[in-house]
């Protein structure tokens, strides 16, 4: 058998993104902790971490901390079948990455009740698409929620649906941007919102108008921040239509051009020898979620 | 002078945390960036970068990202003062972190009259206050909101007052998890919500209630979401007052002891030598932001 008490080290430092907070959460001296990831490489003859701020796993550092998750979630169903082994009543706890547009809209609900009846804590993490499924592969999360299909290596993926968006602005930014009315050609002048250098639904908004090349643009990496922004007149943006219901309705928010929705596709991606638990929940939203995304088309 | 066509290279790398991208942001090859920062490497003597993923600079490399950034500012105020050197009519672009409850509540409706006077763009970046500082001496980014006063070498901080916290869960958790009624000793023993490991408002309440040590709590590292999972019942934690006006009217979320809010400090750090627009939202921020904070006691 691995030796656990120096994956586990590795896993802390990296999941901790530092040597002293890894530490602490294995309650050991951070010196104990960097002996232990010392003598991880002396017996695999190779390093396993960058020393960075934060530290980040090498290609074999990756592979053992998937090899962790997986023990991880094998450990969890054995427990829940020898209860003995099992620390009294301690809550079950999955490592989710999911894009922070789901976690400001349908995501708390989905999982609630599920959480309450399993007794499940969540630590979730924020991340782009691309950026989740390197979690995945790195071994840190139990599952992410991303817009690629693609499972990684000992994974599976589930569409779960498709996120609308719409290109919204208030109406105090068309009064002053568009006194004609607004045109296509026009919305390339205007500032626009971009969440972060990953985010391309504005571009893609804009070809969709026969428009090419840059355009002016706030960035705003926050869901909220992102929809507050519009609504104060900063510019517009693509905001999931699941987040604006109420202000559509009341008319702080306007399209800017009527019925021109992009759908985003979502995919769970699990270990597939992730253990019961990430399986109930698997299922879990594979029925839940229709109430919150449209169908991919 | 320095040669900054090496420097500029340094920088879009950091910034753009990456050599891809960061040629893509220059307009050049990866060869080339990757000629670039060798080339100053060499001249300086020893490295810039620590070569992970994402890059992050070495300490000589983040004195020259400092620099850097004051340049630009500088050059910004000689913009405006020699019209000839501007590239016609180009926005102003500031790179402000600022921590995710701010920018989900007050900081667009206090900036957006100003980003639309000034044609000023916003480069958000979401941090907590730790980190924000650390952005601010690695000189990447032009000001920084958070919750510590002191400023880093060459920064000034302006006190603008605070964010009012209060502890809330929703109507249903309070059934399920205090069917006698909500008691100080029992809050501890319910899971709580916490922003991510530097989030120690939860703790902080507790202590409040004399209640010490460790409790069940679930991770959610993003404004809105957390806030979506307090109204989905998975947990209590504490939310910005700003953030929720509506639904503690409606009574979809209420207060778990009857008025015990934390006031969290907000300070606004910039450079000294920052230049014009900086100073003027400086000043305007000071005006502006008593309408949605509150006095430090």
């Amino acid at each position: 058998m691995f030796d656990y008490k120096l994956l586990a080290a590795l896993a802390a430092v990296v999941e901790q993104a530092g040597f002293e907070r890894g530490a602490q959460v294995l309650g050991v001296s951070q010196s104990a902790i960097s002996q232990r990831i010392k003598l991880l490489e002396a017996r695999i003859g190779q390093p396993v971490l960058v020393r960075a701020t934060p530290p980040t796993p090498t290609d074999i550092g990756r592979r053992l901390l998937n090899h962790v998750q997986q023990v991880r979630l094998l450990e969890r169903d054995l427990q829940s079948q020898v209860p003995a082994l099992d620390e009294e009543g301690m809550p079950e706890r999955l490592r989710i990455a999911l894009n922070a547009d789901s976690l400001a809209t349908w995501w708390a609900e989905a999982v609630s009740d599920f959480c309450a009846e399993q007794h499940l804590l969540l630590d979730l993490v924020v991340e782009d698409q691309t950026v989740g499924l390197k979690r995945m592969r790195a071994g840190e999360v139990a599952a992410c929620i991303c817009a690629s299909e693609r499972p990684v290596a000992g994974a599976r993926s589930l569409l779960l649906g498709a996120m609308r968006y719409r290109a919204l602005a208030s109406p105090a930014f068309i009064a002053r941007h568009f006194p004609g009315g607004v045109r296509a050609d026009l919305v390339a002048r205007t500032p626009a919102l971009v969440f972060g250098p990953d985010d391309f639904l504005q571009h893609r908004y804009l070809a969709s108008l026969g428009v090419e090349g840059g355009f002016e643009h706030h960035l705003c990496p926050s869901s909220e921040g992102f929809m507050r922004l519009v609504e104060a007149g900063l510019g517009w943006g693509l905001v999931p239509e699941l987040q604006v219901h109420d202000q559509l309705e009341r008319g702080v928010l306007v399209e800017l051009l009527p019925d021109k929705p992009i759908d985003v596709p979502l995919y769970w991606h699990h270990w597939r020898s992730g253990g019961q638990l990430l399986g109930m929940l698997t299922e879990h939203l594979a029925r839940a979620t229709g109430q919150w995304l449209v169908p991919l088309e």
